[in-house]
């Protein structure tokens, strides 16, 4: 974001960036934890998300800071407004990896995940990896490439998030409880919502670029 | 909101407590579409929508527009700010309608909720409702009431989800299929973040009211 936010808007990009690796980071150890149902390392991203909290308070805290010393006009306060937008998208990211985590809290010491999904969340997991590294890179160094890279990315994991469904209704009378079927489902749809928000993330980037607003998710086909 | 925003910022108060309004309507529509299985009325709440967005974009304009042409500091600049947030959380609010509203639509003919779960769907609907009224109250005209009573319809809210969890627990093999499980598991969880946004703004107002931040729910017990 350094071309974009310039000089004194600097460390509102550090703290975009920093959310965006804090996240990336916390998607990481719940899908490890998912993977290999590890109670710590769940603990400790239910834990963490406090931080990424504190930063998206800290960062409205610097654009208002910004905004009331030096009134930014033209450029610079389009880029304030949507430092304001994105921090709650990238925040929503942390609380999403947070559920998946609780997941594992919540049904430990039973794994949360039945055998016929570990593959699909597995490759969810890294996907959701992709996508926050791919917005890491967009923030750090906005250029057009990984937007249409994260577009991707978030197609991937809407495939993924229909094919859960499909295993859903592949199932025989008895594979899974009624109760785990309900946790797949909502391990899918953070997984996928997480996409979501690197895709509206990237849209505001995009915006700052181009000067084009593509009025994000609210068009897009359901489940 | 009229004292809050006064004089210049009464046009972002109107267009929030439009907002409000809308995204109420759209709760209610989609709420009486999933009780009587009736597609037209899923397709209004869905098409509908799109003008949920457009207010959002011309919020932020209108914000942008104060900010650069006044400059507003302290109070008023707190307003601009929170304003910018809770258009998030109401734009989000009116998807999460249409997200309900989809369910009856990729269903039907069938009836998107099994007979089991058509009470507590209905007190979930009902409750979105009271919550939305509460919040326009609260936009259209700030007191700490509405604060409190916005709190408490999302904890009946958050019982409602958890007594949804508890049937699906409850259901003996073959009640219902799989996929209407992860359907009723997806609508619950489509109330329950409505109510979730909806205490998202009624925080934002109560900051602007007393001063005082609480970082909404990220520290909230999850399902």
């Amino acid at each position: 974001m350094r071309e974009v936010f310039k000089n004194e808007l600097d460390a509102i990009a550090d703290e975009l960036v920093s959310m965006a690796r804090q996240v990336t980071a916390a998607i990481d150890s719940a899908t490890t934890a998912l993977e290999t149902n590890d109670l710590p390392l769940a603990e400790q991203v239910i834990s963490g998300d406090a931080s990424v909290d504190a930063m998206q308070a800290e960062l409205d805290q610097k654009s208002a800071q910004v905004l009331a010393l030096q009134a930014p006009v033209a450029a610079d306060l389009r880029v304030i407004i949507s430092a304001l937008k994105m921090s709650v998208a990238i925040e929503r990211m942390g609380d999403l990896a947070r559920h998946i985590a609780a997941q594992v809290r919540i049904r430990y010491p039973e794994p949360a995940v039945p055998a016929q999904f570990s593959e699909v969340f597995s490759q969810m997991g890294r996907a959701a990896h992709r996508i926050g590294e791919a917005m890491i890179t967009l923030l750090d160094d906005p250029g057009t490439a990984a937007v249409p890279m994260i577009a991707a990315i978030d197609e991937e994991l809407d495939t993924l998030h229909l094919r859960v469904f499909t295993i859903i209704g592949e199932l025989a009378a008895g594979d899974i409880t009624p109760s785990q079927i309900a946790d797949v489902t909502l391990i899918s749809r953070y997984f996928e919502r997480f996409g979501d928000q690197a895709v509206n993330v990237s849209r505001r980037v995009e915006y700052l670029l181009t000067g084009n607003w593509e009025p994000a998710l609210s068009q897009r086909p359901q489940q």
